[in-house]
């Protein structure tokens, strides 16, 4: 027998990023051939579970067990290394300690094995050591033809292909539903949780990943790889970091293209998963609304609770991504059953989900089709004809065809108990409708929900859940298209400590200022030494400021005077400022006023890259964090986006009768400054204009201090 | 046979609120004998199926079926009216129409039936005309010694007696777990969802009520008739209102004193479901977060998740209530799959709840008797060792003996569904530690749910129904006992209308914070058609504004001038005034400085009477609804507390190296103003002084405008 060839282009690097790779996706969910390294004969250790697995769901390809101290595992011949196998395997997964499985890898790369799987734990997460076997791992890629998924992999999975290369023990299971589904997570656990939780739903999986530390392949490169699977119709994430976020864009930029929907459940709502995430995977997790913007941006529909995920897919597949500038209409609920309908509404429009009532035109409608004299209420409730299937189908056809609505949420009682072929058969009956409808079973009904699953009904056994579901599936918008090269955000990770080398002086980032296009209150510089006030081209009240870029917040070190009113009182102030800060000059402004402060800010996010964000200005926005951000850069149509998520800015918009600021004027500073995201010359890692004085509409904004620091 | 005559001595009025009631409790929920009124011969109709249940669940009482039109009914003999019956039963179901409802109540009143239950609609939900049939319920009560539950009750069911007075069709089920869990409802569909989803999760109640419109017993006083009931530990309840308020408090009250948790979930956190509880009760909600409010002062811990609800009893009764002032220790999580519990770690902690990492003291003892090296890390990671059951039950005695942690959350992964009774044990198994232990079981796993609630152990099927139990629990305070004579809230409904018609002008409204002890600015009043002005006790610059009763708010429409600086512009600025306010008076103060503007308030809820408010002053507080409420009065702790509580004022207590503010003075002002509920004399609606001036520490507080309207 002669070691047979893969033909695989895989490689570590040069592929476009986001690009469907379908001999990839063939080695990782479709081997024609799998070994697995470190094979253990005992079937309940975590190291014997790959064998039987496989052997369980009945996979078809060939399988080599690698043992290096025996000849047999569980009934079968083992062999002593990968090198002794009779052909070079297409997708190998090590279930070996840490030292053998980079033994192992190397070998792969050796041979030319195209997909390797991890599961050992003792790399980037243990500190220094494993950051250099994690180097170690990405050498062998970047010289070989070797792709690696993990290390700290619980595996792949493929139910179509009975591809079970895993060592979850949730797999230790039969009659696993097959489905459309494709599930990657960053927690090796939750593929596991996914499989049962879906099990018992009814909701099958196509194929299920856990990439652990992405030291190779990312979630957003081995999603890309599946792309053009005509089996999978959409993906959900469990993320627990934005590690590899510039892979996750592409790939859901990609599969937006093609009309399949991407959710995600992420860790880290808050400080204490943020520094969880931390300590659990290894990878700086980014802040959590970074992540959030970053999600919607890029389209990805994004989940806060965990049976939101789980049952949600069906109904994020079922409503098409809103283009830019479009909103939604309105969510009708109809119900045999009023107070648990209101345990819906109440989640729904916590999330900002309108729960509207029917128009009198529908109201009609449903008078005339159900024969029920609805009353004018949020709840469509229908409780006075039970269960009677003709008045419900009547009812769900009457609002799925009402233009005010663009989504029909059914909420049953008891009779989804107890007769769940009749209280479901009219939302199943209506699966064809205009409008997508969702199903809320009230009680314990694990029948009912199944049939509805089995129908492709969005499905919820949790008014939360459903609840979660519905504002994900209509709040995802299309991506947005970023203008310009943006940037690759992957050079910035590990760059953090370089940020802050270089600072601007406050004149510097006026030039800066001056060459995006916003506009800064006119400034003099003076020596700290002088003697005489030259002549100022505006006139008193002036303020006086420290001018060194060695000072990043001023007023914190007595580095401004403000309302200074003659040049006896300038020479005086800027005496007392060089005498605080030891600042070599001062900077003389104009005093200037404005309706409102507001702060305009650029980053560069380590992880997703350059962002730009808009704020009310003062202490209280510190207190709110009432801001928004997007990623850089942003046009006109979305910096008046960002404007209107700002709460505090109401008070510029002209909010109880107060003159209304120039918020036009605001929108071309926030994207002029966001196209630092895409200015040719040094890059910017950090510019904030704080505070930017807004006048009143017709009057233009004028920034009044700026800090700007370059990498 | 003779009618034998109830030696009730139930009648509706003189009784003290709150109160236990062990012979009303008797005719609810264990009575000897009951009739159903309407009774159907249709047992798949909903008049047909209290006959069918009781039967079915085998009540030991007598039975008497009424019907008018039929000589039987489902085999068994059926009466023309209440008064045919051989005796006087303690409680009647009323299933016929509305008219035919009123008619059996009359009779029970003439016969004195001490309960009966109505499930008709057609009552105050309906307008006036509804209103005025429940108007004549209340006559029948004040008049006879027969007390109502309902109208639209779907009934009152008791599981230990057997006593299934309810039409709800969930009842239609065997092997009902009986429990210790009292569930009251005012959506009559929900008691069926906590049946089902309770005997789904092994978890039992003693006894279930559809409390319907209250037009007479409340939920207050249903369950407060129960609180010396020994097979009851305590309360669920599932509100849509806030009516009756006032008894709700006094049941609460009680149940605190005897050790017994009460829970509520509370619909309405939205404007939408709001008005939904409208249109669905018939009530007027209260707004959400006064029920907030009014539900944390009263103990009761608030779930905002309906399994939370559910699942949520064990985890709040195994937690005893925080007395006032105290404060909770973090909470320890421990884990078998450490993706699995940041899902719980994430909600616990945008709930407020403290999630730490072990001391380094508690972590050697946790080496020690685990022989794990636990990572130092908020979630306590046992995955090396898998399911073992003793590192796990080692682990759960050090964190439930750790003095920094007040509870233990224990998250379990796979092997919660395959190996239950393995996976569990060692949390059962820990029943009897310290501290309170919560279960996660993150895979589907029904079986080791059951035999963690048949040991007592909550435990939860989602990590948000845990987080929100758990949050519920810790935040669960003693009730804040009120000083003085809390007035009865229940007079004000009704009497919103009113609440407008006598409003007081600035001067008056002084007058009463003089009496109250909170300091103003210097006034004097002005006539419009002044030509001199007297003697001002204080310098100019000052403040002109109109002085009448009429206005209310003197900025909208040109009643206030600042900053007048001499007779001159005084006398200018009152003739200004005059013609646009046409107020007779202006009102002339010194201008007044602060460090910052604060709001004060009180007023009358018509559901729970009175309450005070604290907030900053401002276009901005009112943007972000930053703001503390407190039932009125409240004593100096709680007035400091409450100024806590809101964010902005974080910028008078010295944030960012800001000068502080006089908080002493401010909680003094907070804490007078609150006595207008307990003060002598005409009663004042609503009271708000806006703004406060807060000056620097030790230099007080002074209000520059007040409102002030009388009942």
């Amino acid at each position: 027998m002669t070691l047979s060839i893969p033909t695989s282009p895989a490689c570590g690097g040069g592929r476009r990023e986001g690009a469907a790779d379908a001999t990839l996706a063939q080695h990782l969910f479709a081997p024609k051939s799998v070994a697995i390294v470190g094979q253990s004969n005992d079937a309940t250790k975590t190291a014997g579970r790959p064998l039987k697995f496989l052997r369980q769901a009945g996979y078809a390809g060939r399988i080599y067990p690698v043992n290096a101290r025996r000849d047999e595992v569980l009934g079968e011949r083992a062999y002593p290394s990968l090198a002794a196998l009779p052909e070079v395997p297409e997708h190998v997964y090590v279930v070996a300690n840490t030292e053998a499985t980079i033994e192992a890898i190397e070998e792969c790369g050796r041979l030319g094995v195209p997909v390797v799987t991890a599961l050992a734990n003792g790399f980037a997460e243990v500190g220094a050591e494993g950051h250099a076997r994690e180097t170690r791992l990405r050498e062998i890629v970047a010289t070989t033809k070797t792709r690696i998924v993990g290390p700290s992999s619980l595996g792949v999975v493929d139910l179509r292909h009975k591809t079970f290369l895993t060592a979850n023990a949730a797999f230790d299971e039969k009659d696993l539903p097959v489905g459309r589904i494709f599930a990657a997570s960053h927690s090796g656990g939750m593929i596991g949780t996914f499989l049962s939780r879906g099990k018992a739903r009814g909701i099958g999986f196509a194929a299920l990943v856990s990439v652990g530390n992405e030291a190779d392949l990312s979630i957003g490169e081995i999603c890309a790889s599946t792309l053009d699977d005509p089996g999978i119709d959409g993906y959900v994430l469990f993320l627990e970091t934005m590690r590899k976020a510039s892979a996750l864009r592409a790939f859901a930029l990609e599969a937006a293209k093609r009309g399949k929907p991407v959710m995600a459940y992420k860790l880290g709502r808050s400080e204490a998963a943020r520094s969880l995430a931390v300590s659990h995977t290894g990878a700086l997790a980014g802040e959590d609304d970074i992540a959030d913007v970053f999600l919607a941006e890029c389209g990805i529909a994004r989940v806060h609770t965990l049976e939101g995920l789980i049952e949600g897919f069906p109904m994020v597949a079922r409503v098409p991504a809103l283009p830019r500038g479009a909103k939604r209409g309105a969510v009708a609920v109809v119900t045999t059953t009023a107070g648990g309908a209101a345990t819906v509404v109440d989640p729904l429009s916590v999330r900002g989900v309108k729960v509207e009532q029917p128009s009198a035109e529908t109201l009609a409608r449903l008078k005339a089709s159900t024969g029920v004299d609805v009353a004018p209420a949020r709840i469509v409730d229908m409780t006075l004809t039970g269960t009677q299937y003709d008045a419900m189908k009547a009812a769900l056809g009457v609002l799925t065809s009402a233009p005010e609505f663009d989504m029909v949420v059914a909420v049953i009682g008891s009779s989804a108990r107890f007769y769940p072929d009749l209280a479901v058969k009219p939302i199943i009956d209506s699966a064809g409708a205009q409008k997508p409808i969702a199903a809320l079973l009230v009680p314990e009904a694990p029948d009912a929900l199944k049939r509805l699953s089995a129908a492709g009904i969005p499905n919820f056994h949790t008014p939360e859940a459903c609840a979660d579901a519905i504002a994900a599936a209509l709040g995802r918008r299309e991506p947005r298209v970023i203008a310009g090269p943006h940037p690759n955000p992957a050079p910035f990770r590990g760059r953090e400590k370089q940020l802050a080398v270089r600072m601007l002086d406050e004149l510097e980032a006026y030039a800066l200022l001056d060459k995006l296009g916003v506009a800064h209150a006119p400034s003099v510089a003076l020596d700290v030494n002088a003697t005489k006030v030259p002549s100022l081209p505006f006139s008193y009240s002036v303020a006086v400021k420290a001018l060194s870029a060695e000072i990043a917040h001023k007023s914190d070190v007595g580095g401004v005077i403000l309302n200074v009113r003659d040049d006896a009182a300038l020479l005086a102030a800027t005496k007392q400022i060089a005498q605080s800060t030891k600042a070599p000059r001062v900077l003389v402004q104009p005093m200037t006023q404005g309706l409102g402060e507001v702060l305009i800010g650029y980053r560069v996010d380590a992880d997703v890259g350059p962002l730009v964000m808009v704020a009310a200005g003062g202490v209280l926005a510190e207190i709110y964090r009432d801001r928004s951000l997007r990623l850089a850069p942003v046009d006109l149509a979305t910096a008046h986006e960002m404007i209107g998520e700002v709460a505090a800015l109401k008070a510029l918009a002209g909010y109880r009768g107060k003159p209304p600021g120039d918020l036009d004027a605001l929108a071309n500073a926030l994207a002029a400054l966001s196209q630092l995201a895409v200015m040719d010359g040094p890059a910017v890692a950090e510019a904030e204009v704080n505070p930017l004085m807004v006048r009143a509409k017709g009057q233009g904004v004028v920034a009044v201090d700026a800090l700007v620091r370059m990498m």
